[in-house]
């Protein structure tokens, strides 16, 4: 088993790094974008192979799970695990910064059970809490 | 002053109403957009006139943060109210449900005060907590 850090390379990756702003700020620069926060969460059970993802984040592509995952790792939240085999299989896991999200995600998944149902926002449906 | 709710209209709402999902799912099919959790940071010390927002989030046109703002108001957790003037003015509010992600927000800032600092994700630059 390897273990390996993606280096930021990409646009964003860079992007990024020219772009300082509040605590908020970057948390959302990083979470704010399609699929990620659902993909940090769907690693806090432990690792987790790059197929099972699609499972996980219903309707991500493959193309865009890589793209989330190399920014996640760029920003030191995740790291590849290549397990040589055979059959060679790549897992990804949260670093302990990653996993630092824990009480974030947990609070944030409390205020959706209470408050925002899962026909909110639909017509003639108002959220209650 | 009056206070109104922006009803559900646009494609989004409906697709929202046809994917249900798990509490943190519906979490980040909504604050997992660019600039929404940080539209909502800024509405937690009190009402934001529209103008205002253009400070507060940096960056966003005035027409991604009009149909941000539209889609807050259709999942319950944002009241746009007109004070008639003059000079009429439009501002924006947080809702109960939407000012119940305060804890959660906050969880968020303190993890990436601690975790994320504003070079995390630079080459050479790794985060630590």
């Amino acid at each position: 088993m390897t273990t390996e850090q993606v280096l930021p390379g990409s646009d964003q990756g860079e992007a990024f790094c020219t772009e300082a702003g509040s605590a908020v700020e970057r948390v959302f620069r990083l979470l704010g974008k399609r699929w990620t926060g659902l993909i940090v969460a769907s690693m806090m059970g432990g690792p987790v192979h790059f197929a099972e993802f699609r499972r996980a984040v219903p309707g991500i592509s493959e193309r865009v799970l890589s793209d989330r995952l190399t920014e996640l790792a760029a920003a030191g939240l995740v790291l590849r695990q290549v397990d040589p085999g055979p059959p060679l299989r790549v897992s990804y896991r949260l670093t302990e910064v990653g996993a630092g999200l824990r009480p974030a995600l947990a609070e944030l998944g409390r205020w959706a059970e209470e408050c925002l149902p899962s026909d909110a926002g639909c017509p003639g449906q108002r959220p209650t809490c």
